[in-house]
């Protein structure tokens, strides 16, 4: 078996850019097209809510009537934290911590109070998927009134995860209609990305047989890093940090002159756009207007046209959801907890389909390091 | 740049079986030897401290007797755990959860009290380290503890890593020096082990640059499968099952004729002999015989041998690690978080080794599902 053994050694050190670690059914990047379970994202864009996609990816298909109603039955009755779980939260600092670390922190100890956590079956999954998409919103919320030293506001069960997200999120300030849809669109769109970073590191958990619990804290460990799901956060800084047209125009000269990246432009496996990117372009111009704040958009687009004229790259989604999520009042550093919020639904899907067909991930390093030491008694080094 | 790059598909779902991810310098695993920083385990097992191989791993090369002091005042001041923190882990369900899933959420909540979990440079991330690794042992005992309704134990600054360990798990009874020995020679052994899966799971974590805490959280929760470290507490279950010499050969039997696996028989890498279960081997037949439990050894040894005769089939670090943890008296259920205790030193030194260069990892997956589905009005599904 040993002599069998292909070694490849050609994506060393690239991030494992090129190598293809499994098939998927989930969500496929062809060229600019992204589709999920086959449906292209504009379709669903145009078409879909967060809740009908979420049956999408776990299912294969879309729901009928009854399968989307039984779903957002289920979604809802798992809103609400334990309240002996809230109780605990309120304990745990809250200031000068990183949302994505209190969420991780969050995501863990809800175990604790789910008596399936280390249920592996099929059923079990399914329920626990439940409970972490339901919850996700609750906990991303609570942190904020927490941290604010407000009571978490408790969610309403005869609403969508977007809008009650929006209304907790906001202490209790009902959303408006349009808003809510921008933001299920905005979960639409970032609900799966194939074998992004955080997806990855839910089925290298998930490989071990561990818990979906494991999985899924794997994956917001990974969607922390501001690589990953930092981008938009960091498109916002950059967006505020310019403040004016005249200093955008500025910026792009100096851009030009300059190797720098901009943070949001270009993306490893969109050569030729981002088709999320284009949805959210549009949105942002509509968004940004009503919220009397057009110059981020106007900033945005300078930036964007000049890059892809001159430089040839490319915009991606966390280019443009930065000013649409601004607009929303949604604070900076809750940008990349609303990327869990939303990708919760792939992250499950993966590590769903990496127990179906598992193998444990356990690549191979290659050497670089010294060969043949030997230890010598400590007087004598 | 699309058209230069390759796409490597030979490894598709086989975990990426004989693909390399990275270059390293940490462990390397050629045919039946291991090296840590080029120092073969066999050296280091029958030379090394724990601490010492903690300083190796961490530096490339053995410490002088003043870091080598320096290191163990560094841990030993770190040991003890916030009281606040504390006093927060006592809050949380510890009855009816894995010792892993504890541990899990212990790691991410201790990160709360810690100002420089989010702080990326060097020097916060090597004094990051040391806390991380010297409050393992604390956080796993103070589980021990809670569950059980007693009070934890605090560590004694003038002790090592292995003895304080042993000395809270088992509420405050000195361990025995031979005992302490035995069981910082498995911390010795179990340190690192090139990209195993937690290991890897530590760098996929750390390349979106994520900070050390979710590395190290990443890690425990792919550790947690029973794929990976949950293994050699299978092999004692087992043994236990089995019980008797007698069984034993009625078992041995029954897997000749079945095609069965053997929990802790057979390793991906090592296809002639884990040189761990080797030096293991040898540890389990002196302390089953001296905890008047020989059996476990004597049951061991005829599943290996005869797997190794008639299958060709080598036992790996966890099947003979199972009895020596018995034997020094370790709950069952606390080998895998003990497995964690000994690897962060390896986590932390590929979490090093990754940020200092650094891809994300962001592989490919093989489109296996529907293509064009067109979407449609739910009252026409």
């Amino acid at each position: 078996m040993a002599a069998d053994l292909q070694i490849y050694e050609g994506a060393i050190d690239k991030g494992l850019e090129g190598v293809v670690a499994c098939t998927t059914g989930i969500s496929s990047i062809q060229d600019t097209i992204l589709s999920f379970r086959g449906f292209d994202i504009q379709d669903l864009a145009a078409n879909s809510t967060y809740e009908e996609v979420i049956f999408l990816l776990w299912n294969d298909r879309l729901p009928k009537a009854a399968e989307l109603e039984q779903l957002k039955k289920d979604l809802s009755a798992e809103y609400a934290l334990a309240p002996d779980l809230l109780k605990v939260l309120k304990t745990i600092p809250a200031k000068d911590v990183h949302p994505m670390q209190w969420l991780r922190t969050a995501v863990s100890l809800m175990s604790h109070w789910d008596k399936e956590a280390n249920e592996p079956s099929k059923e079990a999954n399914h329920r626990k998927a439940i409970r972490l998409t339901a919850k996700m919103g609750t906990l991303i919320c609570a942190f904020e009134a927490i941290r604010n030293g407000r009571e978490p506001i408790a969610p309403k069960k005869d609403k969508n995860i977007a809008w009650n997200f929006m209304y907790m999120l906001k202490n209790g300030q009902e959303p408006k209609t349009e808003h809510v849809k921008i933001f299920d669109l905005c979960l639409v769109l970032h609900a799966d990305h194939e074998l992004n970073c955080s997806a990855f590191a839910t089925r290298v958990t998930a490989s071990s047989l561990s818990d979906m619990y494991s999985a899924i804290v794997s994956a917001i460990s990974a969607l922390k890093g501001p690589l990953h799901g930092g981008a938009n956060e960091q498109v916002m800084i950059m967006l505020k940090k310019i403040a004016t047209i005249e200093k955008a125009q500025q910026f792009v000269k100096d851009l030009l002159s300059a190797k720098e990246k901009v943070m949001g432009i270009g993306h490893r496996v969109y050569r030729h756009g981002d088709p999320r990117a284009k949805i959210l372009r549009q949105v942002s111009d509509k968004i940004t207007a009503e919220a009397g704040e057009h110059k981020w958009y106007e900033i945005s687009i300078l930036i964007d046209d000049t890059m892809q004229k001159e430089k040839g790259l490319m915009p991606n989604v966390d280019f443009y959801s930065a000013a649409v999520y601004y607009s929303l009042g949604i604070p900076i550093d809750i940008f990349t907890p609303i990327f869990a919020l939303s990708r919760i639904a792939g992250w499950v899907a993966h590590a769903n389909e990496q127990y179906a067909n598992n193998r444990i991930y356990r690549p191979r390093g290659k050497w670089t390091g010294k060969m043949d030491q030997k230890w010598i008694p400590v007087a004598q080094r």
